[in-house]
């Protein structure tokens, strides 16, 4: 196969080792506007091309989208202008609505399977990129009835190789339940980031005392912005509601610790413990993935 | 040197193995209450003996307490009504001023060493006792001027063996820095389990989609409340203080989605990105402590 990977960042540069390195893909053609992240690219030999998109195309069994959100609505349309009827095209973006609305009258709307694998560390760039990054995790495929069966074969096999689970949803859904798991999370990472580092303008104390689980915690907050700006401006309906709710629930715990009311406190952390039953099976030995 | 641990938990028997190992006690003595970490402790060969505190306190060097920051307030004024006046006595405890207001008046106040050992993980008890959990973590240890420079000395001994970096505070200072740095950390990670988990009744889709940092950022949620309701008790003034920043920030990153005015959004998360100079020289390959 011939596979266009539209971005070579850290999941474009991820796929495009796995999927040389499972023999998925002859050809791995970057299509890249970075001029730092093309060297990077070529540095590490990621790719065995780097063409300009129409020209890239023309070649494609396989595109495959890995750039933010708002650039794949943007491509997306004339990507599949330009494919041969026989291509199929994919992407990986953490949002799934708006890129299913955008090309949903298009006459190969069928060629195109939404995706997104819930994978990634918070780096970012070709430098980023790594060897089964996708192993064990989990990718959303949605809308599958909107996609043609020949297609989304090709999307099960290239997930097959990688490992990486399989789950069903709507676009609607997907969006709704990522708002609350891995969006949220994002945010309340980076403005517990924020928080911290504007009440401790000495850093030196920060550093000192991040070891007592601050790292974790604040760990997304290194993410990078041009990521996820255009994931929260597409999901923002959702993402308020979680954040409202999740807002409602710290001032609740915060009453309890006003009130001197730490039995309700310590209720509170009970029920929390409940995720325990959940990670631990992603993480057995609790270790950071 | 005898060394009585009080509390055989993550911190206790973590001590415990990594105080063996280096030489720096001859004889390790136990004290706890719970029947099964007794049991666990023998198991595990932590201790050489576990005795009731009276029996243990005779016999004492060094005693160190490692229980719930309430029980330290509780047992601390007896132990050192107890000891012999060459005994040095410390503890490990997550918050300070309370501890040290506790046995401000007593005849014995300079044998004790107030400490804070910024290591742990969110796991609890003998089981999750394991070595080298202090290795290249930062100990805080408060009001100084207040202990004996030959109990210093020995608390000094300690942490070097144990290759953990000394900082010095005083115990207020101590207690608004680990607020916003690690009290905060797990009431947002609290919060977002129990935000997720009344949300996602349907516990398979948090598993499916975890992957995305949800796993990281939620991860203190599984402390033990045991440990952490007193912390957020005797620290809760300043903990309101700090929460009450945390929602405030994140209502204005709310506002930003909701007027849809996601340059300063972008921003915000620009600015949450200055974490990255300060956590990079925890972690630096971005891995999980």
């Amino acid at each position: 196969m011939n596979v266009v990977i539209v971005g070579l960042g850290l999941i474009g540069g991820s796929l495009a080792i796995d999927l040389r390195a499972n023999g998925f893909a002859k050809k791995i053609i970057g299509v890249e506007q970075s001029e730092e992240h093309c060297t990077l690219a070529r540095y590490r030999g990621l790719v065995d091309d780097i063409l300009l998109l129409p020209a890239a195309l023309k070649k494609a069994d396989v595109v495959i989208l890995a750039v933010p959100v708002n650039t794949i609505i943007k491509l997306l349309p004339n990507i599949l202008d330009q494919v041969a009827e026989t291509t199929t095209v994919l992407d990986m973006g953490s949002t799934k609505q708006a890129i299913c609305e955008s090309i949903k009258n298009h006459p190969k709307r069928k060629q195109f399977v939404p995706t997104h694998p819930m994978a990634g560390t918070e780096f970012s760039g070709p430098n980023a990129a790594q060897r089964n990054l996708f192993l064990n995790r989990t990718v959303v495929i949605c809308d599958a009835q909107n996609s043609d069966p020949e297609h989304l074969r090709v999307v099960d096999r290239i997930y097959e190789l990688l490992q990486t689970r399989k789950t069903y949803m709507t676009s609607v859904e997907h969006d709704l339940h990522t708002a609350y798991i891995s969006h949220l999370s994002h945010i309340s990472s980076f403005v517990l980031a924020n928080t911290v580092l504007d009440k401790e303008k000495n850093v030196g104390t920060i550093f000192d005392l991040a070891g007592g689980g601050f790292d974790s915690t604040v760990r997304l907050a290194k993410s990078a912005p041009e990521t996820w700006a255009p994931i929260f401006e597409q999901n923002h309906q959702y993402i308020i509601e979680a954040l409202a709710t999740y807002i409602k629930k710290l001032q609740h715990f915060q009453t309890t610790l006003e009130q001197h009311n730490f039995d309700e406190t310590k209720e509170l952390m009970k029920h929390a413990n409940g995720i325990k039953r959940i990670l631990k099976n992603i993480n057995p030995q609790g270790k950071q993935a």
